[in-house]
């Protein structure tokens, strides 16, 4: 149901009909795993198991490109192409097969099905699942790219050490990536970091050498200077992983982990709009979990990210 | 997504991935316009225009396709295919164009983008959708086949006159599908008929030829005597429109009018298991609100009655 | 926005607009406190202070008129009025005043309040309210026609007593008017009663000379065998109290101590229709608590069995 | 169930009962179409078939009229009137009557029905409805004032221009009454605009002169200079406005088509309050669709800013 | 804040305070792990990770603990104990400890921690998790009292071989328990099972040695057909296992993989009670998962059937 | 399940299991009634029969402790408690007892509930329950510690007079506080009063001493400017008062009296860590009603501001 105009797919929207039918792929863009044609690729990680609080993230793919549909534009007198999709060619790759109950078969099997988008040089736009999912990427983007920058949005700076024998879980990605080396915590960033407890934990994202900024933070000293800190540290090719959770419960209550005193949608829509010129190897929006959404509004501010997202990668083309 | 073995397209499940994953078509069939490889095309017709109480009929496609996630087959060691689609071939052929507010020009429209689809041969097998919808399916399909003799299972018998200059909404569709001649009403069947003052609506469906049972009548007699009096009555090609407020609001709380002391979801899949071996022409299931839905339930009682509905259409084959 | 056509007062529905538009009264009927026009009062007694577990049933009465909209008739080309309301003048009262947290006073102000209605001749169609808003419409009929008898659906048999020094809530109502004669237990019929540790309960309540009939029973029994029993026992003026939690929680979840395995809605409505020809004095629906609902279908089955029971008041006028 | 005191009705409220409990009419305000005795007219206008996504705002005014139950005054000890209500005769005028499916049909009937209210010189305060609903309350407003200023709170500027043949729509409204003259866009302001793809539509609305205040731009700017532009640019009879998008999903959900980043509500309350002194001649809260709320706090929401305005328009009786 | 009184234990609700407060153990029975005082062990196993569609299972327990609290008896003027909790003396042991994504090593630890309960030669009464979670419990079991018979009721034959590396999931915990000989399958009953494709699968589990009812066999031969059917058949030691999706979506609705045209809530009941007199030794309620549940009802209707089963457990005493 | 380390009992957390299984405790806080080894007990009043809309806040309690349940310490590797639990002995006091419906013996019952736990020294951090709650709180411990300072969050200030002969509402706990003497207005505060109608009665508990500072106020003058007037204006041992609608709907939509333009969750936060160093001898957090929640948030947020309180009482030690 898209139309292949020469050289490329373009988003069904151009066609015909509402916006709330059709094939339900993120932005209506076309359904395709032909990497030949694609600028982008939004990949959906289905998978929770990960999760140690509520559950219901694997739906978070479904959620958000459902929500989706309500990204424009829509029009009547012309077959006009708008940002970002005149310029980026943006495909739905659909959603990595996982493994329920079985982290680590799936942590190697997600890798597998990476490693053929990062090699045909399609960039990697990944809808979670939960943030162990951002493991797998961060493995086939450093394979590729050496060590990275992260810019990380998230309630939790993820760096829990897991338990003797189970180092998998939604709180341990980021340990894991600075001992595998894909990231380098000198030149990454964490913003948004608050909760019951985890003063040590801030503790020990610090000294691994992150540059954390609280929720306190940031509510002290704006999205201005976070900007300018990230702007400033960050100099490696660089992955973005933004949590919803990172956003007040009041804006983004679909989500496992949920933890009071957050960001509000403004601020993370200006934080990542203040992205603009890095260079951007791959793009994650995880934690989205539908079952406790309300609204669908958190669903939806996650859609509008990852079009903020793509907006920032149609930049400079 | 869909995989192309030789001279037909295959459901995606028997590829990979979780069944909640991937490309939201129903039951995971191929998305695709190409009718030259369907035998049978689920068309949604994404509208709620014409309802008189509570609207959202127009998100009962994605609904359906949503829970549809849940039908089967899984399994991992072998690529056998299962019924309905081993000899059925069953494409997602997505949602037709509406203009809300603009219910004439939607009902020219819908018959044009179902002209195609009914001369190419291909069954149309329709997700409402308001029960308006219907109108301009029994158009397209009276165009080809002549005069049909309806199955329609409901709460109302949708036998209203519209008012003076506005002949359609969701309660008028089979008083101007027999003006029209597209059914024949003597050779039709209303069943669950029921709800407050429509005692002199019945008479008057019955008046017009119609075997209405009411669901008091179903209730006493059953679904036995009552697939007798299907199978006895009608002998004109079939259409079958199932409107799923037929059923108790307990088991299908997702609808624009509900009615009390309907049938049971074993009722309702007894009596469509019991439609077999009827001419089928043409077959809807209509009027999904998923706003008033609840866990899904009505939603997947709506994507099993289509299933059932393409094991009846398989048979034989 | 209702009219006076002459000698009485006739719902909106019959001048203009959507079902679910104008004022929310029930079923449309005129809201006046004008006694001299009316045969039926639909009143809402709108507590929830005497209630041991789920609250909200303060909203029912607002619920019930809510989904009452749903009712019909609806026509546009003529003024015809239907049953009920073409003999049976309708009017809806509104709610009486409640003291929450002071049920004694409430108690003594809801009799203030029901009395003059009862004086008037007016029939009181009364909407819960939790079940101890029974009692003083027991009392106030009581004085007016002497000792009652009394048809209770219900899950429990609201024949509990008190602790010391704090007489009601809504588990005592029937004790209570047993000690006071306001009804003969051996004229009086209970049906669908269970739920965890009710044996000495329901002991008690045949004790007392009430003929119960256990949700148990009537499953084994049926809709006939109880109507009959019914018709046999009853043989004073007729109190009918309907607790909606009678009902299977799949048919009315929105109650405050539902209990499972109890009537479908197809046998309420059919017990409901069976009492015709009952001299009755009095009707209450109670204990529809819509914070629980779900797709408004507790207070949709709640009004439809308002209007049966309008059907009922109307035969022989 | 309202008190006649001499040449006025008085709301409920003075005379008795819970707020949750009575007619459901704004604010317990009495309802009625006698125009005489009226400074205000509370209008629900009931339709959705205009929406391009999420239906539902047919239900709005019955959402609103609920939620205005927590509305105060409620006092014990006396019969004191507090503003607005001790010198601003409000009514509740009810729902107008809308043909679903028929939109043209219904803005020529919804103009029919609003005339009387204009000519009679009463305030209409309009509670939509889908926004396609401020069309004819424009027309009968402009036939009497002339060309007005239009104060208007979005996400979007529904400044579209409809397709061919089927003009209106709910984006459609501000572009029909500048082309009719209804409105003088160059004496209007918009604020809260935002949204993915818009800035094409922005510009469209901005060159036809209004006065046009992105989310963003507020963001920046704050409430008082925003006041600032909206006292300094209009300079007719002034119209507001407010579709509760303006606001954010998180604080209003229950919406048709919602916006990420937007207005809080302390800064929607505090813009309404700031319009104080502005010649009104009609208000409008349009789009809550309370199928998508969360705990009602939209339709409190949409209820307090009546309230509002109410108070606005009380100042200097 | 339980009473020991003398060598028992006995529940909360015999000491004072309303049903719904305090500690949130099953039907306010005491919490201990002191195993010398407990005939019977409520535990909970929140455990999801192996689900193949909708996650939550994990807060099974909490939700069947939180509808318990509706469980009676309440009484205010003695201390008398009511069955069950007369002369059996039940404990909530708490939840077992799991370890999110590793499946394999959570079934071990399960294992572990359920020895010293059947060691102690106490009952374990399960609340699951997803249906994974049998098979430690019948492991322990086994390993005490030799192969078992076993009674199923399930939408499933939960009887799927697991993918070749990856054992387990909520679908193959029967097939491992004949395998290893824990359940003898021609002593073992399956009822209830339905759903899309399963034809095969009944199939293999029917040549495995089950006797399997289907829904639709159910449906036809009813309850007491089934109890003659389990009571013939079964001839081991009995373990019990209910998957709440036997029942039912309109009675059940949270729940992961619900199935249309299930058991009623009052066929679920009879079919637990009519298992009296078997030789239990252990039980399970699983799959309840709260996040897609409506009004509690599918908890509520957990909760009594553990209820049940602890009167049957009573049983001869 | 807790485990009595020496002098101590400790929160399970550090034992075993995931956060969200086990006993429903407070943060999993040891549940007891032995004062001799606590520091601060929390406490619960489930009661709502005060409330003047929406009821349901009897359940806050429950799901205050259900939402506790994300609240951390989780780590593997040692038994090491963090804060507060480190210093502070903290108990799961349960639920006090309450009699729905007799206000009047309620307010004795639950004085006699709470003195032996202050007479123990032990420090009640109580959990609402409508606001009425506070009223016995305040009588147990002004009774210890003399008039009290009251440290007030709230959109209303609960300083109304009840109606002649019937005083507890949960609006006027502060008015008999003060008329009793228990709180000294000239040495407390009031923060966040708002909402429609309330000019009067913000007058009236000014002109009683108050400290009022409105949310309007409030949005002007900032947090360290209202933790200034605290820090000066309470000069007795300090009781802290938090309702929950103190904080905007879209942050706290589960409440009964919920008013727009309220606090954000960040400013509520801020609020009371600001409160360190204060004497306190007291605290509650109120009107918490899950039945209006969405996703938990409101409860989730009332639980960290436990969390928060005893961060603040740790202090110090």
């Amino acid at each position: 149901m898209t139309t292949d105009s020469g050289d490329r797919l373009v988003p069904e929207e151009w066609q015909r009909g509402p916006r709330y039918g059709g094939a339900y792929t993120f932005a209506r863009c076309p359904a395709t795993r032909d990497l030949s044609r694609a600028d982008v690729a939004i990949i959906g990680i289905p998978m929770d198991m990960a999760v140690l609080y509520r559950p219901g993230a694997r739906f978070g793919p479904r959620a958000i490109r459902d929500a989706s549909g309500q990204l424009r534009p829509h029009h009547w007198d012309e077959a006009m192409m708008e940002p970002p999709y005149d310029k980026l060619r943006v495909v739905d790759y659909g959603d990595l097969d996982v493994f329920p109950g079985y982290i680590e078969q799936t942590m190697e099997h997600l890798l597998e099905q990476l490693r053929p988008v990062v090699d045909a040089g399609v960039f990697p736009l990944v809808l979670g699942g939960d943030h162990s999912s951002t493991l797998p990427v961060l493995r086939a983007l450093a394979a590729k790219h050496g060590t990275l920058s992260l810019v990380h949005f998230d309630a939790h700076p993820d760096y829990w050490e897991g338990p003797e024998g189970r180092p998998y879980h939604h709180g341990t990605p980021f340990r894991i990536a600075v001992d595998e080396g894909l990231i380098d915590p000198s030149a990454s960033v964490q913003v948004g970091i608050r909760g019951s407890l985890s003063e040590s934990l801030i503790e020990k994202s610090r000294e691994a050498g992150f540059h954390l900024i609280t929720a306190d933070e940031f509510a002290r000293q704006g999205v201005a200077s976070t900007l300018e800190a990230i702007q400033r540290i960050v100099n490696l090719p660089v992955y973005v992983s933004l949590d919803i959770d990172s956003v007040d419960p009041a804006y983004a209550p679909g989500t496992g982990t949920p933890e009071v005193a957050g960001l509000t949608s403004r601020e993370i829509v200006d934080l990542v709009r203040g992205l603009k010129g890095l260079p951007f190897v791959g793009i994650d929006v995880v934690e989205v979990a539908p079952a406790y959404d309300s609204g669908e509004i958190t669903a939806l501010l996650a859609a509008n990210l990852v079009h903020e997202f793509l907006m920032l990668l149609r930049r400079g083309r």
